[in-house]
């Protein structure tokens, strides 16, 4: 019983994070959950106890996902600028990947960027996470002199994550299937520019 | 009589889009919006007739508000690179200014990626219109000789507009302020890599 609870609530959680990337995770309400789980709204309200609760829940399900999708990946990888281009890739795969509706933090962002609270909160701790995977990476390409010493971190971490998150919109609104690899030679081009001599 | 109905019908329109900036476009309701004008939901709701007229007069609006401080100043500009750094300058300065919650186009984008109909129109426009001024400049640039032959318009335009999305999020999102001047400086380094010879 604890067990098919379990299961059932974690059905939801998927569900709902499905919903969430299309809609939004403020437009995240119980009925259409409800009806898309084939369930009533008070045996999805009684696991949850609160659409917040379930909000959360939402988020720290995709945190996982996440984790597994583009932050394993990279740190498969080896330390340094093959790491660095190994989380380039995973994340640009997973902003394009078909089947999803493009990064949830992305499209979360500007949901939450006026509403503090745990939401906010718990959105930006993942965006950290990710963003401070990037600088560990460069700053590691410049420990192993693959990258010259004076490649600044921050900046160049600021322009790359630009770089994401113009292939989320320019894909998603605008429908240009070409961001991708305009987003790939930018990434290209701004490693050059930073390559330790004869690196 | 017809004043006083144009001037009400002006007012719900900005107090509107304030909201909408806050809240997402898809999250306006005649409630909230008929409180903070101290009008009955009934008087709001004549006005308009339905909640998407409501948002389509919101959009336009803001396509209105977009011509004056962002195109404008850009367009009063000499073409060519010092119009491509008016642009860039406007954009950052309407992205960051703090009366308002950024740029409307960046924080609706994420709203209407999944959501097909008139206002995913009416917005992608708006973007259009914006990202065609970038692309015109650039190209008025290379024929001017100021920028090289070689530089590819729609690769440097993605970029650029890149650095706009990434100041709004880290701006807003993640509270760094000190975005605008990565941006700048971004935007500096990549206008120095297409210069013409001898420009």
């Amino acid at each position: 019983m604890e067990r098919k609870s379990d299961a059932t609530r974690a059905a939801i959680v998927e569900t709902a994070l499905a919903l969430a990337s299309q809609e939004g995770l403020e437009a995240l309400s119980l009925g259409p959950l409800a009806d898309a789980m084939k369930m009533s709204k008070s045996g999805v309200f009684t696991r949850f106890g609160s659409r917040s609760t379930l909000q959360m829940a939402v988020l720290q399900n995709y945190h996982g996902q996440f984790q597994r999708r583009v932050l394993q990946p990279a740190l498969a990888a080896r330390k340094g600028l093959p790491r660095l281009r190994a989380l380039f890739s995973s994340s640009l795969a997973h902003i394009g990947e078909p089947r999803l509706a493009g990064c949830f933090y992305i499209s979360c962002a500007a949901e939450y960027d006026d509403r503090p609270g745990p939401l906010r909160h718990e959105l930006t701790s993942g965006v950290l996470a990710w963003r401070a995977l990037f600088e560990q990476s460069v700053a590691q390409a410049v420990e192993l002199g693959q990258l010259a010493a004076s490649a600044d971190t921050g900046q160049m971490v600021f322009e790359i994550y630009g770089l994401l998150l113009a292939v989320q919109h320019d894909m998603r609104l605008l429908e240009r299937s070409g961001s991708v690899s305009q987003a790939q030679q930018a990434f290209e081009q701004l490693l050059l520019r930073h390559l330790a001599d004869g690196a």
